[in-house]
């Protein structure tokens, strides 16, 4: 067996967590017995930008879909280009353009992260956070009237549409209807967002229909941060919009103890990889956590969102036992590495996991352990 | 000096919360010597909404208008009455037709309430959420094509005016400048949100050149929820828009241990209370929890936010002294509860604050300690 895989390390912290990540890729191929073929990119970074005046050469669809996956690092600079500029000239565009509809976030608690609340100890936290990728809140449609007046008016539309809201809320049930606890939590704010968040609403309602055996429960986006804090343990599957998920995707894994650690696939369930025809569109795995221009260029940060990352494309890509075996390693570190640190040995944990390792000896340990 | 208030109790646990904070402000008059005239309505409420079809009569801004100051306690039942339909016609057309254009949010960590988050000792939070309360992101403005068909789409308009957000951003940076950190934390997501949030973030440059004694920073609002369990203590005042706003003033509380004790003042602070015209916008003052069907009718409601808004509104009356005393109680009691329940004693403190309490035994308590 052998992938392609197009990797895009960006800027930032994005250019660090790449060559430990992908040495621990390797170390998988070489024992579960597959090949993984790497082309990296410099584009869709702040530094192309800076050269070229665009965040990506015109033929950039070319190179992403002749590949099994992406495997992309973080973008952004803002002290050089606006983010929004560098955000929708690269990642938010090979979300929409290659419709990855699906963006996946696994929360967990891990022996070993130190998690900011109290009393976590046999409260396991492990849910799923299910984030519509396409639409809604980042419409890219709107603009300015009366510029530079007192009139100035600034309008954005969000936009839900039912094959988007649809298509997402079902993925959502059919991963609750194959876990243990069944559940499914629609994160809302139907009170206050009068036009958009009641017809989500409507269709949770509709396609939940289609799940009896699913708990579900919705609840307003302000009230759902909270039990996030409160009681993060008896959350499974959580689905919400772009910007809800967002949110709750980068508050789960700071409740837990860093956003360091948290891996995103960006999906597209329907294209296939068996089977492509000019149509084929690439799904896309990175790290939660974005380019950190204020812990850049120090060798401190934490590569285990990007190894988690490019676990789930290994999963992704059918390599169960490598994916396996590299979530195994990442827990057998990071439990290992605690107790170290509370001895005085060597300190493997990162900063963000209140520790004094580095990116290249955290991930090398994570290397050692794959490779078994 | 006299003042008549507006009390509107609403639904669920407003009607239960209403009548302890009611007494405790009678006995901050009776001690301060001044008046206070309550003027209850039953309306606001889905009871009224059940049996009238609308959730006002049509002369409620007569009403309002006649007074000093609105006292409302909390809206919705979900069973009964849609929210979108019980909240659009109360407290969110109150906010609109009275342009109450700051929602001014104090978040504290008191002595005595547990905070779920591990080591706060010796880390005072306290910090207040400044949101913008007439505009942005709950537009009312869009609707729906091609209904009930697979091209369905919905579209709703977030809409920032300059007017609408220079005065709020302005607010915030004015209260900054007073507070000793002089620190303001503005709340964006201009790498997602491509159209309003990076005219936002322009707006709050462009004040900030006003107040260079301020120092201003900016997050993204996932990584904003992400700092505020991380490292609530650093935050000082935080400048968001509606939604944003709603966030982080639940998300706030939730981290200093309960939103039971959270209070939220809408303000017009254009409307001249001394001198009003036929243009008197009365303010409102109201607990941030909602009606909280699920415990309503169990006497286990956390009447403190109730309580804390009435705090807020003798501050707002002027009568400072009485503020202040009222806020010592809230303390007071909250200090010698938590010791009293630990050493097995008389608890005062409710379910939301890991007790066995009740509204009315908290309410007494905080009531007998204003009296002096
Ligand atoms: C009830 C709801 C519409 C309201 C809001 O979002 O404004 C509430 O959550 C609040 O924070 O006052
Ligand atoms: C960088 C930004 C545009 C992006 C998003 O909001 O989608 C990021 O926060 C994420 O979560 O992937």
């Amino acid at each position: 067996r052998s992938y392609t895989i197009a990797v895009l390390p960006g800027d930032g912290i994005g250019l660090e967590v790449m060559p430990p990540a992908l040495r621990c890729l390797e170390a998988a191929a070489a024992r579960f017995g597959f090949q993984l073929e790497f082309r990296s990119y410099p584009w869709a970074s702040c530094t192309y930008y800076l050269e070229h005046g665009k965040m990506l050469p015109d033929d950039w669809k070319v190179h992403l879909q002749a590949c099994d996956a992406i495997y992309f690092g973080a973008v952004g600079d803002p002290a050089t280009v606006p983010d929004h500029v560098s955000l929708w000239g690269s990642i938010l565009t090979f979300r929409r353009e290659f419709d990855q509809y699906i963006n996946l976030r696994p929360c967990r608690l891990i022996p070993g992260v130190t998690s900011p609340l109290a009393n976590r100890e046999g409260k396991p936290i492990d849910f799923v956070t299910v984030r519509e990728n396409t639409e809604g809140e980042y419409s890219s449609i709107g603009g300015k009237i009366f510029e530079g007046t007192d009139r100035e008016t600034v309008i954005q539309n969000t936009v839900f549409t039912r094959t988007g809201v649809d298509r997402v809320v079902r993925y959502a049930f059919e991963l609750a209807r194959r876990r243990p606890a069944k559940k499914l939590t629609s994160a809302t704010k139907s009170n206050g967002i009068s036009i958009t968040m009641p017809y989500w609403d409507e269709r949770v309602a509709e396609i939940g229909k289609e799940y009896p055996e699913v708990t579900v429960e919705k609840y307003h986006i302000d009230i759902l941060c909270a039990h996030f804090v409160q009681r993060p343990h008896t959350f499974d599957v959580v689905v919400g919009s772009k910007l809800f998920g967002d949110i709750l995707s980068d508050l789960g894994p700071a409740c837990t103890g860093t956003i360091g650690i948290a891996p995103s696939a960006n999906l597209n369930p329907s294209a296939n990889r068996a089977d492509r025809g000019k149509e084929w569109f690439p799904s896309l795995f990175e790290p939660v956590h974005g380019s950190a221009p204020d812990i850049a260029g120090k060798g401190i940060a934490n590569p285990i969102g990007m190894i988690w990352a490019g676990q789930m494309m290994l999963d992704y890509l059918g390599e169960k036992d490598a994916a396996e075996a590299v979530m195994r390693a990442i827990e057998s570190v990071l439990a290992t590495a605690k107790d170290a640190q509370m001895q005085g040995g060597a300190d493997l944990l990162t900063p963000d996991m209140r520790g004094k390792g580095t990116t290249e000896g955290l991930g090398s340990a994570i290397e050692k352990e794959i490779r078994g």
